[in-house]
């Protein structure tokens, strides 16, 4: 399977998340525990993963699987990541509106770019590097919601620990990400092998968080498996469903193509969310929205089109051509 | 002297343009006839020019000056060109509103580089193509007042024939652009002799307009020789030098770089306006005034920096650098 198309499936998939997620809403209320989706969602993954990995063991090619702690622990960190993530960024909403959090959201692009460039090793040429900051400022064109609304002033008026807050949760949200893609390829574990214990340890967490939240809520509504299904619908279903299929896919990235590629797909998805969202929920179409496309496809294009296309290299110059390509594919891998 | 050099100060001047405007009105009117700067700007450069070309003239290596009516006549065409542009943008204002020709006005950097490659057969690479895309966008960027306001609904909703009108108007604007570079460059005459011929037909056009207006307006403020300095101030004064000494940079951009520096120049120096204004004028510091800025700033490196820093080339392929450097020569001249 090409990478490119897995990253496009990645993208009507992550873009059909937040419309179903809003289709799945009664009266513009959620009728079920929403805090229960991330959970099934965990357990479709692991279910889906073992169910590979146990044809994989029944085939001829036994699949290659680490089974020490030592290595198996390292599974956990991501879970423990998003957990601090989680906390931080309910801090950062208790400085900082949720318009302003998602304007800084677009940050984690950025953190993302640094952090494959410091953990991973990976090399990056000024034209990419020009590419990614290009994506988070398409990213945020499309989503400022201009003056003379509140957005306006509370944009620059939050509370510096808002900011601080928000570079952190930037960071962490990056920091997730390429530390999954060091798990992914630091070895020739099959696939599935590594995604049974990314989200066995990912459904343990969920499952904690449900209790706790249970806990901190004075079980005033019960236990949550109690009411786990409860208002659950069609709809609700596949929201589960897709939750699930975008996580498998972004393992599948991280172990077959990079967090670069996967930051591109979420981008290109949280647009065509934008665009779709005028044509079903009849939001307004902006120009910023129609700015915002353009920088995002031009960034796309810097960074994944082969140099050789972008500068026009005469053609007159054969030698030069001919050792390019090689020097592309070292840059755009 | 080095293009960069002639684009910084005409990005400076250009800037102070604005705010000097803004400086010479009193109480927010103008005291003076505005329509008379153009014309005294044009005397202003119509003089210095006529000056310089006497020295070279008087000196021992005469200026090199094709005084054939054939060729003198072609300098009347950009002050041609200019008069029909001002026609259409005062019928285009009529079908839109200023802000939407502001930023329609955008359009002309991209119609700018079509003509640059049409008329002047100037090749340029994709990642200049995206570039100069992205100069137009950038600048956009930073002139959306955003939803909420006014000019939400009305960037839409003209009627078609604005809409029309402004591509109209941002062709003829390129257009007198590239044409003034055809003529600058079409041989070696002295820049100083080009420039008389240019703003002979200038100041005459200028005229022409002053008489226009006075016949149009049944010469009730009587006619224009009579104020031609009525209310001028200290300010009115500088506004008129600027706006002469702009042209000059122009002219001298026209014959030693090109159409592409200047439109970038006065990009560059719509940016600075706005930011100074913030300064000065304690106008609102957006988030798209700084999502602008850094668009143009990534737009202004990929067009001008050589193709060997934007692509980091490796080291170790010696023989592909060194032909390299020739290529960017020849792409980024």
């Amino acid at each position: 399977m090409q990478w490119y198309f897995v990253a496009a499936l990645l993208t009507l998939l992550t873009s059909s998340q937040g419309i179903l997620t809003t289709l799945s809403q009664t009266n513009g209320r959620y009728k079920y525990d929403y805090a229960t989706v991330p959970f099934l969602a965990e357990i479709f993954k692991l279910l889906v993963s073992g169910f590979f990995l146990w044809r994989e063991i029944k085939s001829q090619s036994s699949p290659r699987m680490t089974t020490e702690w030592k290595a198996v622990r390292l599974f956990v960190v991501p879970s423990i990541i998003y957990l601090v993530h989680n906390n931080v960024q309910f801090a950062t909403l208790t400085y900082v509106d949720p318009s302003t959090y998602q304007i800084m959201g677009n940050l984690k692009i950025v953190t993302t770019g640094i952090l494959f460039r410091l953990f991973l090793k990976r090399k990056l040429s000024n034209l990419q590097w020009l590419a990614i900051i290009l994506l988070a400022v398409g990213t945020t064109t499309s989503q400022v919601k201009g003056c003379g609304e509140a957005s306006c002033d509370s944009l620059f008026s939050a509370p510096i620990q808002g900011y601080v807050l928000g570079i952190l949760s930037a960071c962490l949200s990056a920091l997730a990400g390429v530390y999954t893609e060091y798990l992914m390829k630091k070895n020739n574990d099959s696939l599935y092998w590594q995604n049974v214990q990314l989200y066995a340890f990912g459904a343990m967490f969920n499952c904690a968080r449900l209790l706790w939240d249970d806990y901190s809520g004075g079980y005033e509504k019960g236990p949550w498996w109690q009411r786990l299904l409860n208002g659950y619908t069609f709809t609700t279903w596949m929201v589960v469903l897709n939750l699930g299929s975008t996580g498998l896919l972004v393992s599948w990235l991280m172990k077959f193509a990079d967090n670069i590629v996967k930051v591109y797909s979420t981008s290109m998805a949280m647009l065509l969310t934008t665009v779709l969202s005028v044509y079903l929920f009849n939001s307004q179409l902006t120009v910023q929205l129609f700015l915002g496309i353009i920088i995002c496809m031009i960034s796309l294009h810097m960074y994944f089109a082969p140099v050789r296309m972008l500068v026009d290299l005469p053609a007159t110059s054969k030698s030069v051509s001919s050792t390019l390509k090689e020097v592309t594919v070292e840059n755009h891998e």
